[in-house]
């Protein structure tokens, strides 16, 4: 049976929900079906194409460790049949009380398809800690 | 006077050539001039608005650091008004001969404006050196 999300905001909570609960299937319900799927891990090339995309999550959700995410919303963008969501994801891993990796952030964009609104695009990228990167980092400012 | 984009490639030779220029005003020229706008550079949090982006690349044009950057296309989405252009760039910094950083992943958004093709959204991310990743990463496919 296929999952239609009605908004962009049902297929990212999908996404994130799917990613918690490490429910390949569910990730593959959120996606959209075809070739111009890309999908951005933090810190890795760009992974083209729904079969190579949902391989990556294959490999993300079988390993053994729980993961939780929380996320904090920034920038929301619809125009015609695409939405863009910028937010902030933070990432827990393992058992409780461990400290959280910093947050990352990441670009979802959404298409409405003949299915609902899918997932067309995820990119993720962690901020890093302070006096690490090698490009000039302006000041934070929003 | 305005600049007019009439391609969202246009707008991204712009947008690249203003970089190794370190050419403020045609950076103006390439993005929209709204709050939507957003801007993520490796490994930092995201920027928001037309202001405070521009801010982002006053300081870093400013830089004494001369620098290029050379383009590898990955996926291109074009749906009504928006186009999605997801790219390697590999930027060299300083004197000739220096190694240059490793390839970056860069998500470019263009939306369709009144003033032609203008740069919305665009989130930078480097790759990592092998191994120095806290993320589970699934083996590079495409």
């Amino acid at each position: 049976m296929t999952t239609m999300y009605a908004t962009p905001q049902d297929a990212e909570d999908a996404f994130y929900d799917a990613f918690e609960d490490a429910d390949l299937e569910r990730m593959r319900s959120v996606w959209a079906d075809d070739d111009s799927v890309t999908c951005i891990h933090p810190m890795s090339p760009a992974i083209m194409g729904q079969k190579a995309v949902m391989e990556s999550w294959q490999y993300i959700l079988g390993s053994d460790a729980k993961m939780g995410v929380t996320i904090r919303h920034g920038q929301w963008i619809e125009h015609g049949d695409l939405a863009i969501h910028i937010l902030e994801q933070q990432v827990t891993q393992g058992a409780a009380g461990q400290p959280p990796m910093p947050p990352m952030v990441a670009t979802n964009i959404y298409r409405r398809t003949d299915q609902g609104w899918r997932l067309l695009v995820h990119h993720a990228s962690p901020p890093p800690p302070p006096l690490q990167s090698d490009m000039p980092i302006p000041p934070a400012s929003s």
